[in-house]
């Protein structure tokens, strides 16, 4: 069983930032993700983390020592991963601010739609993070949207993208991908294929690419 | 002290649904707000609640017999409150779809700048509700939703709004405004009637109302 080593950062080659499979987290961090999902940061005790990771209370503490090590170590991966795609996302894409605009746009909603349980953990539970960790964590999380934040630039000083407020416009295309992760579900009306097809039409419209809304 | 009597409908004159001022919350949901938003549901004891809110456990009990009842007091409140401005905005807003689309969206957006801890809680712990309120609260929701179904839907018939997905675009609005209460300070870049403004405009294109964008 993987007891816990930190993994390594993914490489995604051509698309592969597109691929999720099953979670493949090292079983403490899945385990804490069950509970901190199910019963919140406060309300899980590392008891029971132990108990769903198949763990001893102390060979759980050898790879992380606290609960509070948990919740970092998950958040970390969280993040990790997001960005990773996102950047994967941007070096595969075309040049133009449209085609690298869907690419983060993409890399954004499918993660948010396969990774719900995370985005849940990563959103609530940020209130429950040391403050140092707090800060670091929050910063990776602005570098997200200032992925965002220059791409939505790039289209308006290009003229293809003509939103008379590019940082709320890049705000608000956000927070409406992160939203997906709370009501998205498999079996819901729409295929994935479809879902990021029209949220793609729709975030080109909040960003004013009119074209290719006509 | 207000120990818990269970506060009738609010009626919303004139303008007033843009109103907000402090929380008015009976003293155990108040208490009940404060703890889960900290703490979370699993997280908080019932002592911890009627510590907050300065009551004896028995003098607790006798308004709210249970932590449970506590939580759904609470979301009970948040939706009416929701569901009461949104109503209020519709029957006060002139009859084009754009100008009640403007107002249930500025509805949902100064309540989701406003109530931020009740939004919090309300969309963090549906997974803590007892399974027969998750459903009345998740019906109470879905019709909010359908609330900016019909809008959307009758701009489209109306031939105002241009976007091919009304059901869609709906859904990434409503998203979109709720999500603002995961960001929004009071204190941050943008005065509340300049956010409104810019998200008004943002909302309207993602509907197809290409008019307001130009």
């Amino acid at each position: 069983m993987d007891t816990g080593a930190r993994p390594a950062p993914r490489e995604y080659g051509e698309g592969l930032w597109r691929h999720y499979g099953e979670e493949d987290l090292p079983a403490p961090l899945a385990a804490a993700l069950a509970a901190f999902a199910e019963h919140g940061y406060h309300g899980t005790s590392v008891r029971d983390i132990a108990a769903r990771a198949g763990l001893s209370v102390p060979g759980l503490y050898h790879h992380y020592p606290s609960k509070q090590s948990l919740l970092q170590g998950l958040l970390e991966l969280t993040m990790s991963d997001l960005l990773g795609r996102s950047r994967a996302a941007l070096e595969q894409a075309g040049g133009s601010p449209v085609e690298r605009f869907d690419a983060v746009v993409e890399s954004l909603l499918l993660f948010h739609m396969y990774r719900r349980a995370q985005a849940f953990v990563g959103s609530t539970e940020i209130r429950s993070l040391e403050p140092v960790f707090r800060v670091e964590y929050i910063a990776t999380r602005d570098e997200q949207q200032r992925m965002v934040d220059a791409i939505v630039q790039a289209g308006v000083d290009s003229g293809e993208f003509r939103t008379p407020h590019p940082v709320d416009a890049g705000r608000a295309v956000t927070t409406m991908c992160v939203g997906v992760s709370t009501w998205y579900r498999p079996s819901g009306r729409l295929g994935p294929d479809e879902l990021v097809a029209r949220y793609l039409l729709i975030a080109r419209q909040m960003v004013g690419y009119f074209d290719a809304a006509s």
